[in-house]
């Protein structure tokens, strides 16, 4: 922790932080410049980010040296982690392909899907009981039968199934079923939940709240980590800015930024980043040329006909032949699907 | 709802999408352009929101004519909603000041902090039991015994409290102690939250997500009034923009726009927003002055010992000199503190 | 400058760094941590800014400790500057109220609209010669003749006027009839336009661009004191965030913070944040209320008749009321308008 | 364009909306609904954009149906531009690879990165004579001396090179030297350079203002477009949002977006985007597999000595690599580099 004082600090104000340094324990290098005198704080950063040294008198600003994060950090490991979920394996060498309806609506619909994913080489299937929905209005989930519907289509294709949890209350029902949880960007700093999720033996798929920056999304997955959970796939779904002509900007960026900080796999969803069916694809594409573990994918048999986000489901035969240049560009990545 | 059609969409998409109009007992008017030809949709909104229109061939956009709200709109019903918490009335002509410590450490800050805002005017207690935290590893609130230590404060000062509640099994326990409830940013789309808070029968003040648009906004409160729980009040703590120089922006304008939208009360909440003390007092006068009906403001006894958020609070005396401005700015407003 | 280390950077990585610095002649303090080394770079900032850095191996990141501008500095003098243009002071005590149409449509439309604003008690005139459009198909001034009206209503009035210039090759134009210079948003970083204003002796309102970091807006600043000018007025003017209910997000803290960074004055315009007339109003009260020196306003005597930007406008009398409300604030705030 | 109306409009506020474009000769649909009046515009989209329809009384809101851009706009020709800067050739089956240093620092420094770069492959050589810095005091380039030396490396190489123009008063001067004029994002909207630039016959490369919108760029390119220069290519740079892990959020998203909108060629450059050399591959990758028609990327012989953007500049061999992989997932594009 680096302290930087004000120009006028006094010589009174560097000796209250030093002593605030110290009542912790910590050690205080004080260095003068011309302009600026600045505290370097050495110890244990998790209790000095405790004190609340930007209230003192002269003080300027309070710059972290370390990551705040630990259990999930590059560092804390050799080499990466990879996450198995049921017979799939994600990240290392393997690139995962989630697919499946968005929601499922019903049993006809979800297995259809499922079906067609499956033939087509999909490793993990997606399909959700429970939807967070922006209208109080809008289609829900249909709940535990939609776990159901899910453990049927899991077992006629022979694929694992993530499901995601929104409440605190439904994490064991939502583990008695699915192979993996996801929790959803909205809850992505719903730390109740968060820790909940830490404290079963499930895989967990983590997305990035639409306004987090990647150092508070390590946080969310440390919560998790923290309670003992360490089957965690991070799930970029693009943040939220300016431009109006997608539903969300995809960051891209933050696979490689991740490479550098986290040993956890990373996977992309373009199909809630866009939007818009036309661009999964391409997006789908950029995920693995970029150095993404896996993507997830909505695939709807008739999105015309979808309870939710219809717009951005692709066709199974468009996800057929994205599987196709995925499998390419996999071969030129050095990675396997599966 | 105004389908707007590709420039190359066939007549027999325009018949698609007025049959799926149709499907639910909308009516269509098609209106053929030069260049595009426009379906406008006239029925039930929130039914016809429902239908996958942008997925039909031909679509190339969908653009919402009423708003998705009912309950919390403007229109719903003549003149605007006052909020009681306790003894204090929010909006119309009373202006709110919720103030005290960001959270409750021990007994005695708390008292300090509440006995020193109370003598200065404010109306409202804050003090918070259960805190997010970004880092699992900062302090997380002391739970039910801050709910018994500000229960104390507030029967100390005569003044009503406010406390968070983070997750829906502890919905009871807050409403038990708090005159009003209090839904985070971070929260703000936990819809099974918003739901167990709407089903309750104390007041509850909604922030805004640091990612959130005020429609989204207004569809959170109205997760809660369609439980039958209309005693909301909207805070504004600031969003997330690319400006470092604060914690986040706030967003002054949110309070004339939403006074065009909603008949319900706006309060604003510098200290979350700014992140510094110094900037606390000038935008609470920038508040009053805009035509918010309320502030909520930090105020610490000694933000150098703070667990939680220190460089934010003001001081007892700082708060006592805005409390002057803001009475002045008041009457220029036509406003009553209380 | 801090330059804090990889945490695996070699002794040879260190010692690069130090050799880069003393390079230049600057000094340089090793400091390690059980977990990281930094380096303190002591010598001229802007030099040491020059170097690449965070180029060299072993470097995470470096982080300025000193601001990167010097003359526009709070430090580079004693007190604040107070500006003046032609008979009106901004700053200190004084508040500006800049008002008039957006852009000189005709000669009728700009006196009657001048001679409004002045009965009203504005202080300076605005009225644009050349406009920037977004689209090549719009209205883009009147270019010298709008100047000539703009002379006339200043003569008829007796109030200074105030023109945008957007071209390096306008600015003697401009200044032989204006009494002081605007650089708008969009070529606040258009560098060789700011250095021509630089070089001319007319007070110049800089325009902070609607993606620009306070940072980068007072090195824009620099840019013209740099040249000899320091008659510079800073105007706030909305900054693009995700929030699509204004055209910008006001931000209302960058003028507490300024007054922290900078002695210059500081200044704000609703109309071109909010973009929608009923918002003018409230945004420029909480700007007097926030403690900036002053507004600029749009007004116009048919705004349904506008060329440009008609939706911002204000009419004549709702500009005289408000005159009457920023009164009262002024008051309250110690100020006074003129 | 659609005219939404205020619930509360009455038939003399749609009167008046009718005879507002009935003034310019287009035509009106009134359509009553339940709630809202809509009325659709037929007619010169242009003409009616000019119009201040939303400063009528009970207009809510204008919603425009037609793009706002003509020339560059997808249904404007059959078939995508091809670009053509000296022998390369940019869009189609061709992807370019532009390469060099960001800046000409001096001779040997841009031979050695030229000569490099066009022994890997580069199709295009960059290298800046004239810098947009945001501080006064950074390196702003050679000016004319950069010129000749770029025009030495292309003799020497074969190869064509790009150079940016910063100044109006520029245009010729650079035109005389470069195959291709860039403007930089800083000048996006810069709109007199835009229409010099358009007035000259060589190829542009624009990049995308960090703020702008894809629209906003459109029309920025239409800008260059209506003096008679179509030879455009749009350059995404990355845009700004609140993520601080890299210099820009890149915004991949949006090659598959223009390439629905425009059939001008669209390059990605991760270089500025990412700010970071690690990033720069992953991010060059993507590029060619979303589906851009080339990349333009920094590479430097000696970053630890660059005197601008030395974080960015991937090394000649890590370039050689680079190219390798663009190859091969060329391949699967279909795409041939040159």
């Amino acid at each position: 922790m680096l302290i930087v004082m004000q120009p006028n600090a006094t010589d009174e104000d560097v000796r209250s932080v030093v002593a605030k340094l110290k009542s912790i324990g910590a050690e205080a290098h004080v260095s003068k410049g011309k302009f600026r005198t600045v505290v370097g704080a050495i110890g244990d950063d998790t209790e000095i980010a405790t004190l609340p040294l930007e209230a003192l008198d002269g003080v300027e600003r309070v710059i972290p040296v370390l990551k705040p994060y630990k259990i999930v950090a590059k560092e804390a490991q050799d080499g990466l982690t990879i996450v198995e979920i049921g017979t799939a394996k994600i990240g290392g060498e393997h690139f995962a392909v989630v697919a499946g309806p968005c929601a499922v609506e019903n049993r006809e619909q979800t297995l259809t899907s499922a079906k067609a994913v499956a033939a087509s080489g999909a490793t993990i299937l997606r399909g959700e009981a429970f939807k967070p929905r922006t209208s109080p209005y809008a289609f829900q989930g249909l709940g535990k039968e939609a776990l159901e519907i899910m453990k049927d289509a899991s077992r006629d294709t022979g694929l694992p199934f993530v499901a995601e949890v929104l409440d605190a209350r439904d994490v064991e029902l939502v583990a008695e079923y699915a192979d993996a949880l996801r929790v959803g960007a909205r809850n992505m700093q719903n730390f109740t939940l968060l820790s909940e999720v830490g404290k079963q033996h499930k895989p967990v798929i983590l997305k990035r709240g639409m306004n987090s920056t990647i150092e508070e999304w390590l946080l969310a997955a440390e919560y998790i980590a923290k309670e003992g959970n360490e089957s965690i796939v991070l799930c970029e779904r693009g943040i939220r800015t300016y431009e109006p002509a997608t539903r969300f900007t995809l960051d891209i960026s933050a696979v490689p930024v991740l490479r550098q900080l986290t040993h956890l796999p990373i996977i992309v969803d373009p199909s809630h980043a866009a939007g818009r069916s036309y661009a999964v694809g391409p997006l789908a594409r950029a995920a693995i040329a970029v150095g993404a573990d896996g993507v997830m994918i909505d695939v709807h048999p008739c999105p015309e006909e979808a309870l939710c986000d219809g717009a951005q489901a692709i066709l199974p035969h468009e996800f057929e032949r994205l599987m196709g240049e995925l499998r390419q560009i996999a071969r030129v990545m050095g990675r396997v699907i599966g």
